[in-house]
């Protein structure tokens, strides 16, 4: 089944193949993808849309001297299968297996890692400074998708491009989609360039055509030759990219490899900037991926045959329960919005978009704007919420802090995916959104121990009259009763779920279930632990904290987060600021990037499990023995080197 | 002088006045804006180049029942000064005054806060969005510099405006100047336009000699039909603006307020997004501004008569010392290559950018371009040093948790005006990045107690195999020698500058001097405090803290920063890991958002000198109080208020 694919080792491989043979291997290639993607889940559309454009690319391009830069890098499968990664590729998202996405440390030809959107053109081109200034040979090139090209990185590194010069081609990869469809003017333009017969026109045939109108008097002849300039508007359909300094080529079918190599063999001559526009097809040749591509853009397991999604059956997930909330709340709070930045259906927005269509703005790949916008809207009184993976938000972190808390403009933040993300790895964990938004003044930051509270929460949030960040984490809920009737939780103050005497595990949201899962655990072994839900990152609940400080005298924190400036962080805090002695030990993620695995699985290794909560707590009741000795990861070290030492 | 400007009390006052009253109010309005600057500091050049654009803003439309959003708002002055403000104007950038940019608090015509660049489409179309959702009237305008139009943030709300279509104007402020020159094709494409004498040819004319053009074959009419989408490029300069969806109008004259108004009408009456091409010339009306439009940006106190501006005697700044470092260094290393977004006076970059030019790299207003492209840069070899100002680098945090730090990229991050800035406020003061930086992985972040120690820690941090940031303050150094020969900083190792036996001042940055000067006081009083230089913010000296920790028992923390995740915390952090028990007091800015003001009057404020630091020390070292009764400046309560409730 693989008998072409079996034999390339690396891209030079590729120069042997016939033409036959290369149609065989892209045959291939989609079949590993589809089997894999099938058992391991992952991005199965993008790559299946890109095909025969990264066979063109390895043709034509000699990695890793030219240097190819995967936007997002989603994409990436058929470039792994490609560069020696074939026999690998059955592990790939799996917990110490491929990375699905580009990694340095996987491969030569991974020469920048990506998984956020956007960033490709401004590595490009610093590859191609680089290059320059030390008078180095090879081409650079940056495949980006129409949806990635609305991050302002991405438009930001574009203008710099355009004016700077340097070689480079950026490679537009367009299938109409980002993740969902594409929304802004740039995309608007594309599909005129896509749908417009007038644009595959020849180019010669219309010069043909100019050079034949006669002379018409001098003051018109004048005229003329100005609008052989024009004319570049008609000819040249991507005008825009050449007032922005690049030389356009396309559109091109992205699926015809003969065409492909053709094209990128010309770009590779051609001087200064190269956008070019390829037109694919998401999903291509998997049949219900090219019905679904929004369902099949990152995807968990699934039927081959019927292109069924495996569903995990059990409780709903956060992301549901976020839904169905807005939903109902928006039916009556006429002032509620909606905001994503191009994940409706990730985030769980799509049923209040359908709903409400006029109150929903999807903006695109553009996180800063997304929240930027939200600010004004919440300042003319209505409320909007930003459903946002935590991961994402980082992208926005200065439009939080400038925008929406400095003028206290009551934005809500329904940040998903707080915690471990599992499969999409280092680049997509959101461990790090309590540290950065903690410090911000006016912002109320609250996370709930399970499904229920998380509508609590969202109510409660709608209704506060300033900055509001709701964290929940990926997947299931814990399988609690939905109350009917939606309550205030009262700002700032969390809840004592258990007593005990012995210590207290305060605990933040999804790590409450396994601190009350702990206590369990210590009772049995006759250590009485109180555990606080604590509900609030900020403002924390002072008097409670003060108070199980004071009284037990102990404190394990748990959190799904960087220890540094996290959760356990603010607790060390509140206790300085409030003059109280008492023992703290705090369980969380240490200094490190956290990589590709299950969740459950990440979290065992972090010894984010009730075992090892009650190990800590344990160690904390008997003894006050330093922490170094009983923490089971300790903070990774940095890693010291200089110019000439070896790593 | 002022007997128009000082009858103004609202915007509705201008419609009273004649053309020569308002040519008269043009005037007196540049006088008061460059008498008030020369004694307070400000943006003049900005200012001065706005005068009849805003003029003609608040004539053609109602504020604030249009909108009309400044953005970064330094141009906010002329605004400000018309929308009954004049009599307070002395007090601008004043501690307690009027504040240097757009405030809500200050006016109801203000009606978005800015400070950063770059927000205003964004805020503007949200605006759009809320108004034409709930059925109301009124204009939205967002005035932009072409110089923030480089910023991500603009370009991806320029995208989804031109998408969505509702009702906005954009009045691009074109002065060829973000702060210094502008860069990118966006602005080569705007040089292209001002320069151009075909662009100021009338439409209708151009038109007419197409309609003149006689018939010559179907094949060809048919094309010249085509040819007319064409002319578009011809006659209507903007077509870049019109395929993002825009309409274009421009370019206009803006220091001719008639034609201004006039433009500006027709504008309202337009549908839809319209761009409003407005030329500038920053500084205009005052000659010394005009020539030297860079220096006139941001100003300190000059004299008018020779526009000299006055210096402080005294030590040179840490920019200064950073700027000569950064050229002895690249002297000798050729991998350096500097990178700025927009900044390179403010950031001391000119004399590397004058000496290496094909080393420098000003990638415009555009931060996350600038950190991502650095990454690039540094994989391939070079040595990056990004000079940027702290609370610029929020804008880039993803950047460096993301593309730098991730793949442990050897960027040096020069972050100036790293603590209280001063007079620009609360959108400028460099008070969380310890907080946003210190939790990423692989980063190394050190700040120098003096600028001495500045040259040696830039010196290490370009050795080092790996991302570090060295954090500096503004303003003048402490006045040290400066050694003739770099020596590396041990990666990690504070220093104990003093032994006390009493407790311990553990300090960072420029706080490290007021921690000696409050030793000196304690010294005085019997009290011995040993003083440590942690001179790292990560990885923190574990073996010096913890020594002195258990040694004296007592420990206080100064930083310029936010306590919440700051450095301060960080040192909590350790201690628990360490399993150290010692009575900790943290000094720092509390939770909430600093003023403008002097530096050393804020620093009064917030307890940051060395009787407050003598006086928590004193209080520490006699007894073991709880930290509430003795902290100065406590931490703002979270203000809570639901709807219906009062605030």
């Amino acid at each position: 089944m693989t008998q072409i694919l079996s034999q390339i080792s690396n891209p030079g491989d590729l120069q042997k193949l016939t033409a036959t043979e290369l149609d065989q291997l892209a045959k291939e290639i989609r079949e590993v993808i589809i089997q894999t993607t099938s058992e391991n889940g992952g991005h199965l559309a993008p790559n299946l849309g890109v095909v025969e454009l990264t066979l063109a690319l390895h043709l034509v391009f000699q990695s890793p001297k030219d240097k190819i830069i995967w936007d997002v890098g989603h994409q990436s499968y058929v470039h792994k299968l490609l560069t020696g990664r074939y026999n690998n590729f059955h592990t790939l998202r799996r917990y110490k297996g491929m990375a699905g996405f580009p990694k340095r440390s996987e491969s030569e030809h991974d020469i920048f890692n990506t998984g956020h959107s956007s960033t490709s053109i401004s590595a490009a081109l610093g590859f191609a400074f680089a290059r320059d200034l030390k008078k180095e040979e090879g081409a650079v090139i940056a495949v980006i998708g129409d949806g990635a090209l609305t991050g302002g990185i991405a438009l930001e590194a574009l203008n710099h491009a355009g004016h700077a010069g340097n070689d480079m081609i950026v490679v537009l990869n367009d299938n109409e989609k980002s993740i969902a469809d594409n929304v802004g003017a740039m995309s608007t333009y594309l599909s005129r360039i896509r749908t417009d017969p007038r644009y595959f026109r020849n180019k010669e045939e219309v010069e043909e055509i100019v050079r034949r109108i006669p002379s018409i008097g001098s003051h018109v002849l004048k005229v003329m030759e100005k609008m052989k300039d024009g004319f570049k508007h008609l000819v040249v359909p991507g005008i825009l990219f050449e007032e922005l300094g690049f030389s356009y080529l396309g559109p091109i079918d992205g699926h015809n490899l003969g065409q492909l190599r053709e094209v990128m063999t010309n770009a590779c001559r051609l001087k200064g900037p190269i956008l070019v526009h390829v037109l694919t097809k998401k999903g291509k040749g998997y049949a219900p991926a090219e019905t679904n591509p929004s369902v099949f853009h990152g995807v968990g397991p699934f039927d081959v045959e019927t292109g069924k999604v495996k569903k995990n059956p059990g409780p709903p997930t956060y992301t549901q329960v976020f839904s169905d909330t807005l939903l109902r709340l928006a039916r009556e709070d006429e002032r509620i919005v909606g905001v994503t930045a191009a994940m409706p259906d990730g985030t769980g927005m799509t049923p209040f978009a359908r709903a409400f269509p006029s109150r929903f703005f999807d903006v695109g790949i553009a996180e800063q704007h997304a929240v930027n916008m939200s600010a004004a809207l919440a300042l003319q009184g209505l409320r909007p919420v930003v459903a946002i993976y935590s991961t994402f938000l980082q992208r926005a972190y200065d439009q939080v802090f400038h925008d929406v808390c400095l003028q206290r403009a009551p934005v809500v933040f329904a940040i998903d995916r707080g915690g471990i993300v599992g499969d999409d790895g280092e680049t997509h964990h959101g461990l790090f959104d309590i540290a950065f938004l903690r410090h911000i003044p006016e912002l109320v930051m609250m996370a709930p121990k399970d499904e229920n509270e998380l509508q609590h929460m969202l109510h409660t949030a709608l209704e506060y009259e300033g900055p509001v960040a709701v964290r929940y984490p990926r997947g299931t809920g814990v399988g609690v009763t939905l109350d009917e009737e939606l309550t205030m939780v009262p700002i700032g103050k969390g809840e004592l779920l258990r007593q005990g005497s012995d210590l207290t595990i305060v605990a933040i949201g999804a790590m409450v279930g396994i601190a009350e899962e702990a206590a369990d655990l210590l009772e049995a072994e006759g250590i009485r632990a109180a555990v606080v839900n604590a509900r609030f990152v900020k403002p924390l609940d002072k008097e409670l904290i003060v108070k199980q400080a004071r009284e037990t005298g102990k404190i394990v924190t748990v959190e799904e987060h960087v220890l540094a400036g996290g959760f356990g962080s603010a607790i060390l805090e509140l206790l300085e600021m409030e003059g109280v002695h008492c023992s703290v030990r705090r369980i969380g993620i240490p200094d490190e990037y956290v990589q590709h695995g299950t969740v459950s699985v990440l979290r065992e290794d972090y010894g984010l499990t009730a075992s090892n909560v009650a190990r800590v707590a344990r160690e904390l009741a008997d003894t006050d023995r330093s922490w170094a000795s009983i923490r089971k990861a300790p903070p990774a070290p940095i890693k010291i080197a200089f110019r000439g030492e070896s790593r």
